[in-house]
């Protein structure tokens, strides 16, 4: 990789503890699998292995996704936002779910919605 | 819309900004639109009126999403994620594009990304 390749990543904006939050989406039906979060260490770890690595807020450390489970996940493409401070990656989910509880997406809690007065319903 | 109908929000777990990550997704083909932020106001903001409201953290204020430009995000659904520090919105995104630079989604610039020497590839 040439380190032209790298310079988008000069132009991120990372928060004040070096951390930017990451969706990963299911890179066949465009399913959000989660959303974690990526530091510049981790950035460079997911480009080096083509396997994403987040960074844990709550063990503080590199975190190579799957490694235990084997629920790893591919790189298929990565975006930035238009103001640098998100990424979304586009993943092959390998083992079919992104979430410590088995589920196929950790957004697996739906919340119940009053039924608005849209004047379509009128 | 019934109070047990907010006990949801009491498990939300908002950082020490009081704020949760929202990603915008499109309820119809599942692109990811835009991640911005919201608090409690946001949120019950969102809930009482189906358009999706952000907190803006340039401004420091609310942000009713599209009140200017009439690109406003009509809530479809609404998920959060397992360990409830990040929110899922699906919606209906008027005008066509959620970007203010008139991009339909706000990640629109991609990564150039090595060629990894995956086993598939030999």
């Amino acid at each position: 990789m040439l380190d032209t390749d790298l310079l988008w990543l000069e132009h991120l904006r990372f928060d004040p503890q070096g951390l930017i939050p990451a969706i990963a989406q299911d890179y066949r039906d465009n399913t959000v699998l989660m959303l974690a979060w990526m530091n510049r260490e981790a950035i460079l770890a997911t480009l080096s292995t083509g396997e994403v690595h987040y960074w844990s807020r709550s063990r503080q450390q590199l975190w190579h996704k799957g490694a235990t489970s084997g629920h790893i996940q591919k790189v298929k493409e990565i975006f930035y936002d238009c103001d640098a401070d998100a990424v979304l990656l586009k993943v092959e989910q390998i083992g079919g779910s992104a979430c410590h509880t088995g589920a196929r997406s950790c957004f697996y809690r739906q919340v119940p919605l009053p039924h608005w007065k849209l004047p379509s319903d009128s």
